[in-house]
């Protein structure tokens, strides 16, 4: 397994190779939820790169950039036994030069829910995609259906850009209790481990509801509300059940629908989402 | 010579190639200045590919995307003329389909000279072009040193969002008068036509004053503006003496400065510059 640094030596590496190349762009700290990212990139590429890089221009200034969990070691030794071939580790200088000064903006979609309540994420989330997609130059590129609306804003850019390469969107991996797996799950003491169990079960709650027939979306959104109310933890940031491509808030819920949820548990701050009527 | 009009099929088309390929990205209505980038291509390269795209999100609401001169026969017969391999000439619903939503941002340097004149004007270039990168995905792509400010603006776009291409700048075409070869002097009249000479004037005497020994910006704007005024059927947007790679205006000219002017001769909006300090 090659470690690479540089964006040169990325780009390098990636011209030796004529086979098929995916890609998993990760924030490190990784759990099983990248590894069955990597997984599937295994299966279905000659070569596999998973990009390590904890972007700063993604977090708002009262973010949590500087404690974000950080642990290269034990990255590395999970990713060589996923036998991942290239692993491309940039220092924040070698993607933000001197001089730097060039975004990629994705309208409308990014208005909404995430990019509602972190003004910028979503700039700092397609540039720096953008910048990996043409360092690594992926065949296909993995992602996390964890942040759903991520994986719809970097489908948005892919295709308006017309950039060659495949997003693929792999299904949310959870703790057997239902928590859904996030490098952020680390922040959270017994307590709060206990409490962020809100967030599935209020999912689970909508699900059940819909299959009982309930399509009033502004019902969901109540009895959703209510159950994480009454968890004394639990601040809601949003409970949106919206379009599942335009993100629109919905009135009836008739096609497919994202059911999202971000939630501040003390002060840990974690989203999770299910999708409604596909069944 | 291939005429493509579909992302689809030109990517068809480029993968069918093995070779090195250029890109000269146009808007039509041919002239030398274009064949020059043309022929630089064809010695570089294996193939040649030529788009033509008057890119409505360049022009502001009060521009003259409707009347820019088209001619697509005559573009056609002039590059089969030049041997080029491939004209890519998509519609603009293929290129701006509905939904398309991402633009690609280019900062401070757009922010002067012709990003201050013509709002959003960069923010269309940039997004086009970096889409017509992704589907022609050409190994060099040519602009003219004419639109100084705009081969700024990709090279930065380039460099920062790592997109694998040499961008090649070539100099400006002129008429045997002097005039900068563009699309847009067809509009001029006779009397117009003889007026814009001010332009390439002004900046010869700019040449001129700086290698007499001139070293204050403000100097050579000075006399330029005195010139050009003295013009009647001129009127300045700008004229600007400024660093060539950062365009911030100057006090003192010590390294290489672009001297660069936007000026309306009756209804026409014409822009020239040249570069001093690098002899």
């Amino acid at each position: 397994m090659k470690v690479i640094e540089t964006a040169a030596g990325m780009k390098r590496a990636r011209r030796q190779e004529s086979g098929s190349v995916g890609l998993v762009p990760t924030m490190g700290y990784l759990h099983k939820g990248h590894l069955s990212l990597v997984s599937r990139a295994r299966q279905e590429n000659d070569r596999v790169v998973v990009s390590v890089f904890v972007n700063p221009t993604q977090f708002g200034p009262s973010e949590d950039f500087v404690r974000y969990p950080r642990d290269t070691e034990r990255d590395l030794a999970m990713l060589a036994r996923e036998e991942v071939d290239v692993v491309f580790m940039p220092p924040v200088e070698e993607v933000y030069p001197n001089g730097f000064n060039t975004s990629v903006e994705v309208g409308e979609v990014t208005e909404r829910l995430e990019g509602a309540c972190r003004p910028g994420h979503f700039r700092g989330v397609a540039t720096v995609v953008n910048k990996l997609f043409n360092i690594v130059q992926p065949n296909r590129a993995y992602f996390g259906q964890k942040d759903a609306q991520q994986a719809i804003v970097i489908k948005r850019m892919v295709t308006d850009l017309d950039m060659n390469v495949e997003v693929v969107v792999m299904p949310t991996m959870r703790e057997e209790d239902g928590l859904a797996m996030s490098s952020r799950n680390v922040y959270l003491n017994g307590e709060e481990r206990h409490a962020a169990l809100v967030l599935s079960r209020s999912l689970q709650q909508a699900s059940d509801l819909h299959k009982r027939g309930e399509r009033s979306a502004e019902g969901v959104r109540r009895a959703m509300t209510a159950l994480i109310e009454a968890e004394k933890l639990a601040e809601i940031d949003y409970v949106s059940v919206a379009d599942a491509s335009t993100l629109a808030e919905l009135d009836t819920i008739a096609g497919p629908a994202l059911v999202s949820i971000a939630v501040r548990i003390g002060k840990t701050r974690l989203i999770d989402n299910t999708i409604l009527g596909t069944d």
